[in-house]
């Protein structure tokens, strides 16, 4: 899983651990003593890292999302702005959550059930980086209808429905381990950019 | 959460705190231990009633199944088959994410992101209950095909995007707490109903 961090510090290597291990059981089952078995570690040697579970699991976080933005947004703004950007960033999204790295899929989709009842800056920080994502969408999706794209809609609506469709795809493609549910998804995808582009075709 | 259970037997009493539980922390997070704290019970009084931790959490989402079908699938069988039949089925289904006794949301939704990743019978029953739902929907759509609602579409992928849908709006709506969330999702539902019948209209 950390091929290649032979030369990286020790947090970076452990934050890899950490980040698959969120990716199987989510943020809240990553604590200093389950890193510290998966990243065979002491607990001493983790707390000269990370001063408390809270703490990790928003480094956690933190290093989710400077990959998410690396491998999704980053490689997508050197398409066209509009319609094909949007593309790119679905087609990323759609990889990531298939990233070897997190090999219980999304860290994002597996973090939230668990969390979104409990009060605290790790809740917070998962809200940030969720509205972060969803803003992205939104500006990308307002770029589609400024360049005639799209037609005149609510962007806020239509990334909301990105969002929600990837998740719940994500969700039950995991569950189901449907043989379709790479098909479905797309097809779901391309009947939401089919809706969009509807009254110009 | 369990008014009016006075009458009921204690393993159904029982039942409703452990689905309580459940949907606040997801099934995985019930266990004979949780389960005797929340409900102020001894471990040994809940052994009488659930020989394991399996056997528990299966006797939670047998429960949550039953009630599931009493809420949302029986009701909307009144209504005339096709399109009518299928937007009860979406109301039922919206008013049973925020049940009063599910605190945390649907039960369902809260326990995926645990189990995906662990096999076993638990793993199998919340398989189960998921593919007689999709396969609920996808007959309500077949019908609204055949009494003329629908265009010729396919049906499992319809209600497939249904279930992904509802899924990620239940997922985001808890995480965002968006004042707009529910509008959103019946937008969504209402754009899928709309895209049902696009070559109709």
């Amino acid at each position: 899983m950390l091929k290649g961090t032979k030369g990286a510090s020790t947090r970076d290597a452990v934050l890899g651990h950490a980040l698959a291990l969120a990716s199987e059981v989510g943020l809240e089952g990553v604590t200093i003593g389950t890193l510290a078995e998966r990243a065979n570690m002491s607990k001493s040697g983790l707390f000269a890292h990370f001063d408390s579970k809270e703490a990790l699991q928003i480094a956690v976080l933190d290093e989710a999302t400077t990959r998410f933005v690396a491998q999704v947004v980053v490689p997508a703004l050197k398409q066209k702005r509009g319609e094909p950007r949007l593309r790119a960033l679905v087609e990323n999204w759609l990889r990531w959550s298939r990233a070897e790295f997190m090999p219980g899929g999304c860290v994002f989709v597996a973090s939230i059930a668990d969390l979104d009842d409990r009060e605290g800056p790790v809740r917070d920080r998962l809200v940030e980086c969720q509205r972060d994502w969803l803003d992205t969408l939104t500006t990308s999706v307002r770029l589609a209808i400024e360049e005639g794209h799209f037609r005149d809609l609510d962007p806020a609506q239509l990334a909301y429905e990105f969002l929600t469709v990837a998740y719940g795809s994500h969700l039950v493609g995991r569950l189901l381990r449907d043989r379709n549910g790479e098909k479905r998804v797309r097809a779901s995808m391309d009947r939401l950019f089919a809706s969009a582009r509807a009254l110009r075709n």
